[in-house]
Order: structure tokens, then sequence, then C-alpha cells
């Protein structure tokens, strides 16, 4: 089971909103609405979708890494490198 | 008209695109789909939306705050100032 | 002139004060500081970096994208297009 | 002893280049440099400061988290909830 399943209703309702508020996007460039109030909406998407991925890796971390740390060192440093991968693209995206 | 108005079918069709991404990682957690590959995802459609958001930010740009500087400095000046606020929200997102 | 010249001296002192909060970052590294603690600073010291940039940003609209606009629509929409890829590197760093 | 530890000596160089190229920002600016070409520099030194930042984080997990979860679940928890606030602090920056 992956870190986030204990949490897993909660992250399937955020993700639902925050389709739903990609869909209002959608809805207000279809309506003709001002470009800075459309890109206000975008910020605050993408800084829900963003929290959504910073739990998940939180979840992630506290399961998936500490559980791999607990088997070996060798585990745990694997688990890590790839946690870091995913640290940097979340960083850069 | 906002600045947009020319591309609206192709942002419709953008953000038609990022909502059924945001299902899709939706689905993704759904069905316990491993923790980086959904974070992989999720850093995707963080910089599509993102995408989306530069280029309204950049037909505002050349229409409303070009337009409005070609009325008077003042009216620039204003647009140029609501434009930064945005662009702002935008970096820290 | 380049659009930040009657704030030169506002940033060049806040580029001397991110200057020195690089040095103190290196120093709490040769220092031994906890990661956790250096990080902190990075964060901090990005967003001031980011902020210098927003700034110098918001008068390059103001003045040059502004006045180039005003001479034809021509010649603001090149600067827009320039500005625009400048907006985008800032927002993908 | 943090996790960076025998990256110091890298670390120290990384940070001292960092510092230099924010000298060189602010001598381009004392130089009336176009904004553009001053905002082109920004972005790159924000990136090279946020790499040193996710390099300093994945030394960080691999040492103090991993070495933390060998010695008990509760330590792991405890190490990966101050790791998870840091990263939050990185993506927004």
């Amino acid at each position: 089971m992956p870190g986030y399943s204990d949490d897993k209703d909660a992250y399937l309702k955020r993700l639902r909103r925050v389709e739903g508020q990609v869909r209002g996007i959608a809805r207000m460039v279809d309506e003709d609405t001002y470009c800075i109030d459309v890109l206000t909406q975008i910020a605050a998407v993408t800084k829900a979708l963003q929290a959504v991925g910073l739990g998940l890796l939180e979840d992630h971390l506290d399961h998936c890494v500490v559980d791999a740390a607990r088997q070996s060192h060798e585990a745990g440093h694997e688990k890590v490198r790839e946690a870091a991968d995913a640290i940097a693209r979340l960083v850069r995206s």
C-alpha cells in the first residue's frame, strides 16, 4: 500500500475540488472574464495542487522512506535518492 | 474583450486537458499508485497550468497593457501595476 | 537608461544585502549548522532575490514596455514578447 | 555532524560562486545593464541557490532522516515532519 493510504479519501476530495476549480477557470475563459482575475485563480489552483503534492510527499517520506530505512541503510538510501528527484521536480514546477 | 480572445479556443482546449489530467491523478490515488509516480504527474500538471497562466499573461500584456499605454502614460502605469501583482502571485505559486 | 534607474541605489542596497546573506549561508555550512536551519535561510534568500527580480521587472514594464508601446504597436509587442520570456524564466526558477 | 559534512567543501565552493554571481548582478545594475539581461542572470542565480538547497536536503534525508528512522519509528517521523516543512518552504520560494 502506498504511504498515503490512510488519507486516501481526503486526497480524493481535495483532487475533486482542484478538478472543479480547473473547470471553473475554463468557464471564466469561456465567459471572457478579465485576464487578471483568471490569472489570480490559476495561481490559487496551482498552489492547491502543489499542496496536495507536498502532502503526498510527506506521507511517502513518513511511510515508504522510514520503512525502507528500518530494513537497511541501503534500502533507505535508494528511497531517498528517488524522493529527492521527485522533490526537485516539485521545486522546479 | 479580454486579451486572450483570439486564442480562446486553444486555451479552453488546454484547460480541458488539464482538467482531465487532474482527474487522472485522482484515479491514480484511487488505484493506490506508487506515491512517486503520482508526484511526477502532479509536477507535470502544475507546469501545464502555469504554462496556461504565462500564455494568458503575455496576451494580457500584448493587448490590455499595450492599449492602455497608447491611451496615456497614466493608464499604462495603472495596468502595469496590476499585471506586476499578478506576476508576483504566479512566481510565488 | 534602463527602467530601474530611479531606484538604482535601492536595488544596489538590496543586492548587497543578498550577497551578505549568501556569505552567511556559507558561514553556516562552514560551522556545521543543522541542515534544516541552512535550508530555511536558503529559502529566505531565494525569496529576497526573486523579489529584486519582480521589482526590476515591474520597472521594466513601467518604462521600457510602456514607452515602446507609445512609439508604436509593433515596438510594444516586441518588448512584450521579450518580457514574457523573462517572466517565464522567473516563474520556472 | 550535519548530513552534508562529506560534501562540505563542494557546497562552500558552490556558495562562493553564488556569492560572486550576486555581486555580478549588482555590478550589472550599477553599470545600467539592460533590465532583461539582469533578470536572466537573477533567474540563473536563483536556480543555482535552489540547487544547493536541493543537494543539502538530499544529504539531510540520506543521513539525519535515515539514521533517525533506524533508531525508532518515532524519531523517523519527527525528522520527516521537520524535513517536510523545509521542503514546503523551498517549493514556495
